[in-house]
């Protein structure tokens, strides 16, 4: 029985070692997508493109083996709530790579031209800035189950928040000059960070319920 | 035996009467959503607001009597597959009330001024009628798991992506005269249209894989 446990744990352990390489892979590819988006380089963006499909198989194969240990080891209580929720993490994660990959596409569509103009570079660098230091810290906190950066990343999520309130007050300034079609791909990518931050709190917020029983 | 097998295919009946419910919620706020959008109805657009927390917290129960049942009566094979897919579902429902929230938002955002300008109110009749219908669709899908049905939900998501891209091309369009603030306020609300659909799809498909093991 011991043994029986010890190899269970070793299951459970590689789950969680599994959402921190998807939230790894989800990292290199929103770091990747903003470079493409701020320095037009179409090559990352094809390569953020490429990699999703990655993504999405390994997130596949991690809810097939997760859904396998429930069948097989028919845990209770709180070990099955921890598996549900590996579920509901890798969605969110799969769904961070979806973002990066929307936000790559945008680069590409508007490839030679940069999609961002030069006076809004820097909000969406402290964006993507923001968005890698999230995702970082939500891997740190599947890792180790620390509540406490657990609600850091709530705080990160305001900060993007706050930046994207900020994009949009300049697209609807009345001196912006660059066009509606410019301002409808920016509201876009805007939006994308958002969502992505969005999903990396609802990671974070799902660990803080699983370690402490209550909603952050 | 029989008995506690009947017992247990009544709860699981249960669980795919609860999504058929939520689906109904979901199908009423959309409607909402919409007619509060097109007739500047801030009444309407603040009862999809309230009604968004009520559709949250019957999500939120049905998933947890979901892990209840996988808890007590340790499925195996295809009946643990049925009620991951159902929290699954649950989950694309849930995220469809949130995108009828965020329309009746911009509804409400815009009042008194209507959200959308006079040329532009067919689309969305459009985009309304097609979230609508793609959502009955939905709900019949879960109840009788007809996957000709599923199939009829993927063409009408085709459907709505046209109209997501007529709108798109109308507001890039140089004769485009109602500047960017409503421009940024269109591409949401098309957005919110997409991936309320998208969600749809994707409780679709999930009923086509568990029936026929075949993605659509």
């Amino acid at each position: 029985m011991a043994l029986i446990r010890s190899v269970f744990q070793d299951e459970l352990d590689g789950v969680s070692q599994s959402l921190v390489d998807l939230t790894e892979m989800v990292a290199a590819s929103i770091l990747k997508a903003t470079t493409s988006v701020l320095t037009c380089d179409l090559k990352l963006a094809e390569e953020v493109i490429a990699t999703d499909d990655h993504i999405d198989n390994f997130q596949h194969d991690l809810d097939a083996r997760i859904i396998d240990i429930i069948a097989r080891q028919q845990p209770v209580a709180s070990d099955l709530r921890a598996l549900v929720t590996a579920l509901r993490m890798s969605a969110d994660l799969e769904r961070m790579g979806d973002m990066s990959h929307h936000i790559a596409k945008i680069s590409r569509l508007r490839h030679p031209e940069p999609a961002v103009p030069q006076e809004l570079v820097s909000i969406f660098e402290a964006m993507g800035a923001a968005a890698e230091k999230i995702t970082n810290k939500t891997g740190i906190v599947i890792a180790t189950r620390d509540t406490e950066m657990a609600l850091e990343v709530e705080r990160d999520d305001d900060e993007i928040d706050k930046l994207h309130r900020q994009l949009i007050g300049t697209l609807v300034d009345p001196n912006w000059s660059h066009g509606v079609e410019t301002a409808i791909n920016l509201t876009l990518l805007g939006r994308y960070y958002e969502r992505y931050a969005d999903h990396a709190v609802s990671v974070s917020r799902r660990v803080y319920f699983l370690v402490t029983g209550k909603y952050a």
